[in-house]
Protein backbone atom coordinates (compact mmCIF):
# COMPACT_ATOMS: atom_id res chain seq x y z
CA UNK A 1 0.00 0.00 0.00
CA UNK A 2 1.18 3.49 -0.97
CA UNK A 3 -0.20 6.58 0.76
CA UNK A 4 -0.58 9.32 -1.41
CA UNK A 5 -0.66 12.87 -0.49
CA UNK A 6 -1.37 15.26 -3.36
CA UNK A 7 -3.97 18.05 -4.50
CA UNK A 8 -5.48 19.03 -7.69
CA UNK A 9 -2.45 20.50 -9.32
CA UNK A 10 -0.37 19.09 -12.00
CA UNK A 11 2.49 17.66 -10.13
CA UNK A 12 -0.08 16.06 -8.00
CA UNK A 13 -2.00 14.40 -10.85
CA UNK A 14 1.27 13.06 -12.08
CA UNK A 15 1.47 10.33 -9.43
CA UNK A 16 -1.90 9.55 -9.55
CA UNK A 17 -1.85 8.81 -13.00
CA UNK A 18 1.15 6.99 -12.71
CA UNK A 19 -0.52 4.68 -9.67
CA UNK A 20 -3.23 4.51 -12.04
CA UNK A 21 -1.47 3.27 -15.20
CA UNK A 22 0.67 0.67 -12.73
CA UNK A 23 -2.37 -0.75 -10.88
CA UNK A 24 -0.41 -0.04 -7.68
CA UNK A 25 -2.82 -0.33 -4.45
CA UNK A 26 -2.62 3.91 -3.06
CA UNK A 27 -5.13 5.66 -0.06
CA UNK A 28 -5.29 9.21 -1.44
CA UNK A 29 -4.63 12.18 1.69
CA UNK A 30 -5.57 15.53 0.19
CA UNK A 31 -3.21 18.29 1.40
CA UNK A 32 -5.40 21.20 0.87
CA UNK A 33 -3.12 23.72 -0.18
CA UNK A 34 -5.38 26.37 -0.59
CA UNK A 35 -5.46 26.03 3.52
CA UNK A 36 -2.28 25.72 4.30
CA UNK A 37 -2.61 22.05 5.13
CA UNK A 38 1.30 21.42 3.05
CA UNK A 39 2.38 23.35 6.36
CA UNK A 40 0.90 21.01 8.85
CA UNK A 41 3.96 19.47 10.81
CA UNK A 42 2.93 15.35 10.24
CA UNK A 43 3.19 16.96 6.29
CA UNK A 44 5.92 18.63 6.68
CA UNK A 45 7.33 15.48 8.34
CA UNK A 46 7.25 13.49 4.74
CA UNK A 47 8.43 16.85 3.12
CA UNK A 48 10.51 19.57 4.45
CA UNK A 49 9.97 21.79 1.36
CA UNK A 50 5.96 21.65 2.14
CA UNK A 51 4.79 20.56 -1.72
CA UNK A 52 2.52 18.32 -2.65
CA UNK A 53 2.95 15.23 -4.09
CA UNK A 54 4.80 13.30 -2.00
CA UNK A 55 4.48 9.54 -1.10
CA UNK A 56 4.92 6.69 1.75
CA UNK A 57 5.25 3.88 0.39
CA UNK A 58 4.64 0.81 2.99
CA UNK A 59 5.91 -2.04 0.88
CA UNK A 60 9.56 -0.98 0.34
CA UNK A 61 12.40 -3.45 1.09
CA UNK A 62 13.86 -1.96 4.30
CA UNK A 63 10.63 -1.01 5.47
CA UNK A 64 8.19 2.17 4.88
CA UNK A 65 10.08 5.02 2.72
CA UNK A 66 8.89 8.44 2.28
CA UNK A 67 9.69 9.95 -0.64
CA UNK A 68 8.77 13.63 -2.07
CA UNK A 69 9.43 15.26 -5.47
CA UNK A 70 7.10 14.21 -8.39
CA UNK A 71 10.04 13.30 -10.62
CA UNK A 72 11.84 11.33 -8.61
CA UNK A 73 8.35 9.15 -7.41
CA UNK A 74 8.15 8.34 -10.75
CA UNK A 75 11.65 7.15 -11.23
CA UNK A 76 10.97 5.24 -8.08
CA UNK A 77 7.92 3.68 -9.07
CA UNK A 78 9.15 2.95 -12.63
CA UNK A 79 12.08 1.59 -11.30
CA UNK A 80 9.91 -0.29 -8.43
CA UNK A 81 7.86 -1.93 -10.99
CA UNK A 82 10.01 -2.27 -14.06
CA UNK A 83 7.35 -0.85 -16.03
CA UNK A 84 6.51 3.33 -17.83
CA UNK A 85 10.44 3.39 -18.09
CA UNK A 86 12.75 1.34 -20.51
CA UNK A 87 15.39 -0.81 -18.18
CA UNK A 88 18.31 -0.17 -21.04
CA UNK A 89 20.71 3.09 -20.32
CA UNK A 90 20.25 4.59 -23.75
CA UNK A 91 15.73 4.18 -23.58
CA UNK A 92 15.84 5.16 -19.34
CA UNK A 93 18.31 8.08 -20.41
CA UNK A 94 15.85 9.52 -23.03
CA UNK A 95 13.22 9.15 -20.90
CA UNK A 96 14.74 10.80 -17.68
CA UNK A 97 16.14 13.76 -20.39
CA UNK A 98 12.17 14.75 -21.46
CA UNK A 99 11.66 14.06 -17.41
CA UNK A 100 13.65 16.70 -16.06
CA UNK A 101 13.15 19.02 -19.17
CA UNK A 102 9.71 18.61 -17.74
CA UNK A 103 11.04 19.08 -14.11
CA UNK A 104 12.93 21.81 -14.89
CA UNK A 105 11.66 24.03 -17.66
CA UNK A 106 8.61 23.56 -18.51
CA UNK A 107 6.70 22.74 -15.24
CA UNK A 108 8.66 25.88 -13.46
CA UNK A 109 8.34 28.53 -16.46
CA UNK A 110 4.43 27.74 -17.01
CA UNK A 111 4.15 27.90 -13.02
CA UNK A 112 5.59 31.03 -12.96
CA UNK A 113 3.27 32.18 -16.31
CA UNK A 114 0.43 30.97 -14.12
CA UNK A 115 1.52 32.85 -11.21
CA UNK A 116 2.47 36.75 -13.09
CA UNK A 117 -0.44 36.08 -15.53
CA UNK A 118 -3.48 35.17 -12.87
CA UNK A 119 -2.60 35.39 -9.09
CA UNK A 120 -0.05 38.30 -9.19
CA UNK A 121 -1.65 41.29 -7.12
CA UNK A 122 -0.67 43.62 -9.30
CA UNK A 123 -0.04 42.79 -13.49
CA UNK A 124 3.89 43.25 -14.76
CA UNK A 125 4.21 43.33 -18.41
CA UNK A 126 7.76 42.75 -18.23
CA UNK A 127 7.39 39.77 -16.16
CA UNK A 128 4.11 38.08 -18.07
CA UNK A 129 6.24 39.00 -21.54
CA UNK A 130 9.06 36.88 -20.22
CA UNK A 131 7.33 33.94 -18.97
CA UNK A 132 4.66 34.06 -22.52
CA UNK A 133 8.25 34.23 -24.39
CA UNK A 134 9.37 31.53 -22.35
CA UNK A 135 6.88 29.10 -22.13
CA UNK A 136 6.00 29.34 -26.23
CA UNK A 137 9.65 28.35 -26.91
CA UNK A 138 9.64 25.39 -24.75
CA UNK A 139 6.09 24.36 -26.45
CA UNK A 140 7.29 24.57 -29.95
CA UNK A 141 10.69 22.58 -28.74
CA UNK A 142 7.73 19.71 -27.65
CA UNK A 143 5.61 19.91 -30.47
CA UNK A 144 8.42 19.96 -32.97
CA UNK A 145 9.63 16.59 -31.15
CA UNK A 146 5.92 15.06 -31.09
CA UNK A 147 5.87 15.96 -35.35
CA UNK A 148 7.68 12.45 -35.95
CA UNK A 149 6.64 10.47 -32.79
CA UNK A 150 3.64 9.65 -30.84
CA UNK A 151 5.43 9.85 -27.49
CA UNK A 152 8.26 12.45 -25.88
CA UNK A 153 10.89 9.34 -25.63
CA UNK A 154 10.36 6.14 -27.86
CA UNK A 155 7.45 5.01 -26.11
CA UNK A 156 4.83 6.14 -23.62
CA UNK A 157 6.69 6.78 -20.26
CA UNK A 158 7.07 8.93 -17.22
CA UNK A 159 7.85 11.65 -19.05
CA UNK A 160 4.32 12.20 -20.75
CA UNK A 161 2.94 11.49 -17.49
CA UNK A 162 4.90 14.04 -16.42
CA UNK A 163 4.25 16.90 -19.30
CA UNK A 164 0.58 15.74 -20.35
CA UNK A 165 -1.05 17.38 -16.57
CA UNK A 166 0.91 20.42 -17.32
CA UNK A 167 0.21 20.67 -21.00
CA UNK A 168 -3.69 20.04 -20.18
CA UNK A 169 -3.82 22.75 -17.44
CA UNK A 170 -1.79 24.89 -19.47
CA UNK A 171 -3.96 24.73 -22.77
CA UNK A 172 -7.10 25.60 -20.16
CA UNK A 173 -5.27 28.68 -18.77
CA UNK A 174 -3.67 29.94 -21.56
CA UNK A 175 -5.31 28.69 -24.84
CA UNK A 176 -3.52 31.03 -26.67
CA UNK A 177 -0.23 29.65 -26.66
CA UNK A 178 -1.44 26.85 -28.75
CA UNK A 179 -2.42 28.05 -31.38
CA UNK A 180 0.09 26.74 -33.45
CA UNK A 181 1.09 23.85 -31.62
CA UNK A 182 -1.13 21.13 -33.76
CA UNK A 183 1.03 18.15 -32.39
CA UNK A 184 0.82 18.63 -29.15
CA UNK A 185 -3.48 19.02 -29.67
CA UNK A 186 -3.30 15.30 -30.65
CA UNK A 187 -0.56 14.49 -28.37
CA UNK A 188 -3.33 15.95 -25.84
CA UNK A 189 -5.97 13.69 -27.11
CA UNK A 190 -3.57 10.67 -27.29
CA UNK A 191 -2.59 10.66 -24.59
CA UNK A 192 -5.55 11.85 -23.03
CA UNK A 193 -7.90 8.84 -23.87
CA UNK A 194 -6.51 6.55 -21.72
CA UNK A 195 -8.46 5.27 -19.14
CA UNK A 196 -5.72 5.78 -16.33
CA UNK A 197 -4.80 8.64 -17.31
CA UNK A 198 -8.70 9.84 -16.87
CA UNK A 199 -8.97 8.15 -13.69
CA UNK A 200 -5.46 10.16 -12.60
CA UNK A 201 -6.73 13.39 -13.68
CA UNK A 202 -9.81 12.85 -11.29
CA UNK A 203 -7.50 12.30 -7.67
CA UNK A 204 -8.52 13.98 -5.30
CA UNK B 1 35.15 9.42 -24.70
CA UNK B 2 32.78 12.00 -24.05
CA UNK B 3 31.98 15.22 -25.60
CA UNK B 4 31.08 17.69 -23.35
CA UNK B 5 29.37 20.72 -24.61
CA UNK B 6 29.02 23.49 -21.78
CA UNK B 7 29.93 26.65 -20.33
CA UNK B 8 30.80 28.89 -17.43
CA UNK B 9 27.50 28.22 -15.92
CA UNK B 10 26.18 26.54 -12.96
CA UNK B 11 24.39 23.72 -15.04
CA UNK B 12 27.59 23.29 -16.85
CA UNK B 13 29.75 22.93 -14.12
CA UNK B 14 27.35 19.98 -12.88
CA UNK B 15 28.48 17.76 -15.56
CA UNK B 16 32.15 18.72 -15.18
CA UNK B 17 32.84 18.26 -11.90
CA UNK B 18 30.68 14.58 -12.52
CA UNK B 19 33.12 13.81 -15.07
CA UNK B 20 36.15 14.73 -12.96
CA UNK B 21 35.26 12.73 -9.86
CA UNK B 22 34.44 9.98 -12.29
CA UNK B 23 37.39 10.30 -13.93
CA UNK B 24 35.95 9.42 -17.14
CA UNK B 25 38.01 10.84 -20.49
CA UNK B 26 35.94 13.90 -21.90
CA UNK B 27 36.68 16.87 -24.24
CA UNK B 28 35.11 20.43 -23.65
CA UNK B 29 33.42 21.94 -26.31
CA UNK B 30 32.83 25.41 -25.18
CA UNK B 31 29.57 26.27 -26.26
CA UNK B 32 29.40 30.57 -25.68
CA UNK B 33 25.84 31.43 -25.00
CA UNK B 34 27.05 35.40 -24.75
CA UNK B 35 27.59 35.17 -28.53
CA UNK B 36 24.51 32.68 -29.13
CA UNK B 37 26.16 29.65 -29.84
CA UNK B 38 23.68 27.35 -28.85
CA UNK B 39 21.12 28.22 -31.66
CA UNK B 40 24.00 26.45 -34.15
CA UNK B 41 22.31 24.04 -36.03
CA UNK B 42 24.83 21.57 -34.86
CA UNK B 43 24.29 22.24 -31.53
CA UNK B 44 20.75 22.12 -32.13
CA UNK B 45 21.27 18.41 -33.19
CA UNK B 46 22.24 17.72 -29.82
CA UNK B 47 19.77 20.05 -27.58
CA UNK B 48 16.73 21.12 -29.48
CA UNK B 49 16.24 23.14 -26.96
CA UNK B 50 19.10 24.96 -27.31
CA UNK B 51 20.88 25.08 -23.81
CA UNK B 52 23.96 23.55 -22.31
CA UNK B 53 25.26 21.15 -21.41
CA UNK B 54 24.70 18.13 -23.29
CA UNK B 55 26.97 15.59 -23.85
CA UNK B 56 27.95 12.75 -26.22
CA UNK B 57 29.10 9.70 -25.13
CA UNK B 58 30.68 7.85 -27.86
CA UNK B 59 31.08 4.78 -25.99
CA UNK B 60 27.87 3.92 -25.16
CA UNK B 61 26.19 0.70 -25.60
CA UNK B 62 24.44 0.24 -29.48
CA UNK B 63 26.56 3.57 -30.37
CA UNK B 64 27.15 7.71 -29.63
CA UNK B 65 24.61 8.38 -27.48
CA UNK B 66 23.26 12.45 -27.37
CA UNK B 67 22.25 13.58 -23.88
CA UNK B 68 20.54 17.06 -22.64
CA UNK B 69 19.20 18.02 -19.22
CA UNK B 70 21.85 18.66 -16.52
CA UNK B 71 19.97 16.22 -14.15
CA UNK B 72 19.39 13.36 -16.81
CA UNK B 73 23.14 12.93 -17.80
CA UNK B 74 24.06 13.14 -13.93
CA UNK B 75 22.01 9.96 -13.62
CA UNK B 76 23.16 8.64 -16.74
CA UNK B 77 26.93 8.55 -15.86
CA UNK B 78 26.33 7.45 -12.02
CA UNK B 79 24.53 4.57 -13.71
CA UNK B 80 26.95 3.87 -16.49
CA UNK B 81 29.74 3.82 -13.55
CA UNK B 82 27.76 2.66 -10.47
CA UNK B 83 29.37 5.42 -8.64
CA UNK B 84 28.20 8.79 -7.15
CA UNK B 85 24.52 7.28 -6.22
CA UNK B 86 23.80 3.92 -4.19
CA UNK B 87 22.05 1.29 -6.58
CA UNK B 88 19.64 0.07 -4.09
CA UNK B 89 15.73 1.42 -4.27
CA UNK B 90 16.07 3.55 -1.38
CA UNK B 91 19.38 4.82 -1.32
CA UNK B 92 18.66 6.20 -4.89
CA UNK B 93 15.20 7.33 -4.20
CA UNK B 94 16.72 9.74 -1.75
CA UNK B 95 19.66 10.67 -3.67
CA UNK B 96 16.63 11.56 -6.68
CA UNK B 97 14.76 13.15 -4.12
CA UNK B 98 17.30 15.79 -3.67
CA UNK B 99 18.43 16.27 -7.53
CA UNK B 100 14.98 16.67 -8.40
CA UNK B 101 14.69 19.44 -5.44
CA UNK B 102 17.60 21.13 -7.35
CA UNK B 103 16.65 20.86 -10.60
CA UNK B 104 12.83 21.84 -10.20
CA UNK B 105 13.00 24.20 -7.25
CA UNK B 106 16.53 25.34 -6.74
CA UNK B 107 17.66 26.09 -9.90
CA UNK B 108 14.77 27.86 -11.65
CA UNK B 109 14.43 30.21 -8.74
CA UNK B 110 17.62 31.01 -8.20
CA UNK B 111 17.71 31.64 -12.03
CA UNK B 112 14.98 33.60 -11.80
CA UNK B 113 16.44 35.56 -9.16
CA UNK B 114 19.79 36.41 -11.00
CA UNK B 115 17.30 37.74 -13.76
CA UNK B 116 15.18 39.87 -12.17
CA UNK B 117 18.20 41.09 -9.58
CA UNK B 118 20.78 41.52 -12.32
CA UNK B 119 19.94 41.24 -15.80
CA UNK B 120 16.30 42.79 -16.08
CA UNK B 121 16.20 45.99 -17.77
CA UNK B 122 13.96 47.52 -15.59
CA UNK B 123 14.07 47.03 -11.57
CA UNK B 124 10.90 45.40 -10.77
CA UNK B 125 10.42 45.33 -6.67
CA UNK B 126 7.44 42.92 -6.75
CA UNK B 127 9.83 40.14 -9.10
CA UNK B 128 12.68 40.32 -6.87
CA UNK B 129 10.98 40.30 -3.48
CA UNK B 130 9.11 37.16 -5.01
CA UNK B 131 12.21 34.86 -6.20
CA UNK B 132 14.50 36.45 -2.92
CA UNK B 133 11.33 34.82 -0.98
CA UNK B 134 11.32 31.84 -2.13
CA UNK B 135 14.86 31.42 -2.62
CA UNK B 136 15.41 32.06 1.06
CA UNK B 137 12.91 29.48 1.85
CA UNK B 138 14.65 26.87 -0.24
CA UNK B 139 18.07 27.95 1.19
CA UNK B 140 16.45 27.16 4.65
CA UNK B 141 15.22 23.55 3.93
CA UNK B 142 19.36 22.50 2.28
CA UNK B 143 20.32 24.34 5.54
CA UNK B 144 17.89 22.71 7.79
CA UNK B 145 18.69 19.29 5.85
CA UNK B 146 22.39 19.94 6.50
CA UNK B 147 22.13 20.62 10.06
CA UNK B 148 22.46 16.69 11.01
CA UNK B 149 24.77 15.31 8.17
CA UNK B 150 27.33 16.01 5.43
CA UNK B 151 25.87 15.89 1.98
CA UNK B 152 22.44 16.00 1.00
CA UNK B 153 21.52 12.84 0.87
CA UNK B 154 23.29 10.06 3.14
CA UNK B 155 26.78 9.96 0.98
CA UNK B 156 27.97 12.06 -1.51
CA UNK B 157 26.92 11.71 -4.23
CA UNK B 158 25.39 13.47 -7.93
CA UNK B 159 22.56 15.46 -5.36
CA UNK B 160 25.56 17.29 -4.12
CA UNK B 161 26.97 18.05 -7.57
CA UNK B 162 24.06 19.78 -8.92
CA UNK B 163 23.65 21.88 -6.24
CA UNK B 164 26.87 22.74 -5.10
CA UNK B 165 27.38 25.27 -8.21
CA UNK B 166 24.06 26.71 -7.67
CA UNK B 167 24.80 27.32 -3.95
CA UNK B 168 28.31 28.76 -5.00
CA UNK B 169 26.98 30.98 -7.37
CA UNK B 170 24.79 32.10 -5.72
CA UNK B 171 26.87 32.98 -2.46
CA UNK B 172 28.93 34.80 -4.43
CA UNK B 173 26.39 36.88 -6.36
CA UNK B 174 23.52 37.38 -3.09
CA UNK B 175 25.52 37.44 -0.09
CA UNK B 176 22.55 38.42 1.71
CA UNK B 177 20.84 35.34 1.20
CA UNK B 178 23.34 33.23 3.19
CA UNK B 179 23.46 35.26 6.73
CA UNK B 180 21.61 32.47 8.22
CA UNK B 181 22.54 29.40 6.64
CA UNK B 182 25.90 28.32 8.39
CA UNK B 183 25.45 24.72 7.51
CA UNK B 184 25.23 25.96 3.96
CA UNK B 185 28.70 27.64 4.12
CA UNK B 186 29.77 24.37 5.77
CA UNK B 187 28.87 22.23 3.10
CA UNK B 188 30.20 24.52 0.70
CA UNK B 189 33.64 24.47 2.45
CA UNK B 190 33.57 20.60 2.25
CA UNK B 191 32.68 19.92 -1.23
CA UNK B 192 34.68 22.81 -2.26
CA UNK B 193 37.71 21.45 -0.80
CA UNK B 194 37.34 18.22 -3.07
CA UNK B 195 40.20 18.41 -5.62
CA UNK B 196 37.35 17.34 -8.30
CA UNK B 197 35.09 19.63 -7.58
CA UNK B 198 37.82 22.57 -7.89
CA UNK B 199 38.87 21.29 -11.21
CA UNK B 200 34.94 20.77 -12.39
CA UNK B 201 34.08 24.11 -11.53
CA UNK B 202 37.35 25.47 -13.94
CA UNK B 203 35.56 23.78 -17.18
CA UNK B 204 35.45 25.25 -19.62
Amino acid sequence: MIDLYTFKTPNGRKISIALEELGLPYKTHAVDITKGEQFKPEFLAINPNNKIPAIVDHAAPGGPLSLFESGAILLYLAEKTGRLMPTDPRGKAEVTQWLMFQMGGLGPMLGQLNHFGHFASTKIPYAIDRFQTEAKRLLGVVDRQLASRDYLATTYSIADIATYPWLKTARDFFPDLFLNTHNITQYLHRVGSRPAVQRGMQVP
